[in-house]
């Protein structure tokens, strides 16, 4: 894979990451949606199968690492090159931006009506993460913990080492890999809202902070350092951990 | 693949999944059914799982499209030959509307109880989508965003260009695609209901209008360009987009 | 496979079909469920995971039809030799009865309590499909429909004829069998229950009238023929529109 | 396979079954939590796809059986050796202790929250399973029945007897075998909470006992036996069914 095809394939797989994933919460929370209040369901679905869609549509050109999280694990693991990390976080910080536009486009409408209308919300969390106990501590652990429960098993399933015959298969394992994240989503989800994601969280804050949205609030700058350093922190642990028993 | 394989394949697969997808907006909407009110994570499986049912089936006779944006991808991309192009959409549009006769008919009670019932609602939402906020610019920008979201992703896991081995095996993609489906319901279906494909609106509309369902209401005629352009341009842009990225 | 191998593997498959529909319905009917009022998503879920769990485990033995319709639908399209139907049927028919009373231990106390409880209700429902409007020409048409939309699909899948390379690869075959059950459910289980299985509906009746059930109530007798004509009728037609267009 | 893969296999597996499990059970049923009230659906998919990334992480080291009723059946079915089960045993007790150790990290914060909350609960339930009627001889009943139908279709799908081709391949069958385990939770779980898995109860048990969480209330060790003996039951039966059949 050249530097090219990485960039490319990052910033596509990433950006529909984020238009199903910014999407789905916009869905759920906005007035005048069809999916309003539709629950978590929902939310961890749309999510789970933003990843399959984002990594699916990566693969060919960048493996759909799509999280800098997972790219830094293969970086430990040494399935990626260390020398390809920037280009893999930079397309995926250009993708979460850009996904987060289209979803505020897709939601126009709605964020629209966030203006007049009497329920009007802030909307910071159809971007970004947002703790639903605010503990630095705290919060960081759970997507310490989470991004752990992402990176092991996506290594156990297509890293370098020992391998069960057949189980990482392409089209499965991202099947696989998805489930996993709608998973994530339902089980380890309730506190942080999951970042386990640094791209995920921080693209669509900076959009969140130059888009003109109306009411919509803080972007919540002071939490920013969380969900990116809670996932680094994450996969980091996940690959030590990967390394050490495989 | 002959032209009458693909149009028998295109009626059957497209009429099933219009079954399903009618079906399952008429189970939650109407009163006296089992699934009233189940909600939308419901209506997202539903259409999605009748897109896996219709696509499967119509595979071994016309490669499963059931969708005019597809065919158009896929003929932007190289796959499809033009001169193809109208049987697919042929045999799309008679499956849409004979899809949209057999779940008036799996209804025919609570149809017809919808004329007397004091909860007696309009059923143009069952066949065809609706906005939520009735705005031309921005549904058609809806329409666009999801459909590119779906002929995107779908392209580069069938499609003729770069692959990651084993992604595209048959059963398997589509399988992912029908989640893919599921996914974009949930996450990009709340402001127009992500008709995302001309038949699944067309046809369907077309029943609505030819079929005596009581109190039925418009067939809103004024809003069935949107639905048909939207998915049309989004799946040229996606197949663009593929051609120029991998 | 041998007269014993499929008469022994149509019990197990139906009997754990049987136990997980039937379980799955008194998880959300009975009082003191921990799945009371989940909601017609658990239910299409529960089902179509029965499916999945009972046709893989049959599989090995008899192919894993654990359903009159599709044997029928088999044997019209020639894979199946018609001297092994009886012998299918009567695995289906005990296996089903085996399920209900299997479903009917696990639940046995939420049974128990439902003869004392201010909330009791009449349990056939757990069992047996009920119709929301009892119409006899209404009812068969759905069961018609909703079963050329099970066993057309099928054949389409795991036929002997046309095929699409790797689509009927046996574990994601039985997958893909299982969700569209789900997607059935969702979206033409309204009107119903979706019986789409005369064995599905007969053996539990059965269990239904013999089982000391508390509270009971009518076994339904006369309703009874519809579950069974209707799948059937519908097995046969998506078989003759199989050996049609494929 | 050496002891030693075994051991650290089975403990990484078990740990990621039980933070998840354990994880969707406090986010649904403790305060602050996004996922607060979420409702069975999500129970059971998180447990299921507990079992899914659990399993898969395993599987290279230890075939990933994560559960004590699954090695008895593999050792009575034959693929295990009997004086491997104490290895995968000891190390499944030790990765269910730290799973829910795990899961109660990531919801530090709610945890605590339940000191001071007006709402306030007992915690056990997010950690081991609890019978909505207490009656032992009913309850081990539906551990039995439910976890024969975990053992019987795993061993189905992944024993050494009789295969239908492809069916058991690695990825496939555990995505099988997760969804298998979402049924069971659906559709079994109603009146227990579906140990179906010793591990799973009696080491999340001890960390509710040893672990300072407040308002915690009993851990009731008069019940623990029971999603122990249940299990262990059903999982003996099941293979031996599978011995006689197939």
């Amino acid at each position: 894979m050249s530097n090219g095809d990485i960039f490319v394939g990052e910033i596509i797989g990433t950006a529909i990451l984020i238009l199903f994933g910014a999407g789905v919460v916009a869905g759920v929370l906005l007035n005048r949606s069809k999916s309003k209040d539709a629950g978590w369901i929902v939310i961890a679905f749309g999510w789970g199968f933003g990843v399959l869609a984002g990594a699916y549509t990566a693969a060919p050109l960048s493996g759909g690492h799509i999280n800098p999280a997972v790219t830094l694990g293969f970086a430990i693991e040494g399935t990626t090159e260390w020398s390809e990390v920037p280009v893999y976080v930079a397309g995926q910080l250009v993708g979460a931006f850009l996904g987060a536009v289209l979803a505020w486009l897709v939601y126009y409408g709605q964020f629209a009506l966030n203006r007049d209308d009497k329920l009007r919300m802030e909307t910071l969390g159809i971007f970004s993460t947002r703790p639903e106990i605010n503990n630095p501590v705290q919060n960081l652990t759970t997507e310490i913990i989470a991004t752990i429960g992402l990176v092991l098993p996506i290594l156990a399933l297509v890293g370098g080492r020992r391998h069960v015959a057949g189980i990482g298969d392409a089209g499965i394992a991202t099947l696989l890999i998805a489930l996993l994240v709608v998973g994530i989503g339902l089980s380890l989800g309730g506190p942080t809202g999951y970042a386990i994601n640094p791209a995920r969280d921080l693209g669509p804050r900076i959009a969140h902070a130059l888009l003109p949205i109306p009411s919509k609030g803080t972007s919540d700058w002071r939490y920013a350092w969380v969900p990116v350093a809670g996932p680094l922190i994450g996969g980091a642990i996940g690959a030590l951990i990967y390394n050490a028993a495989f």
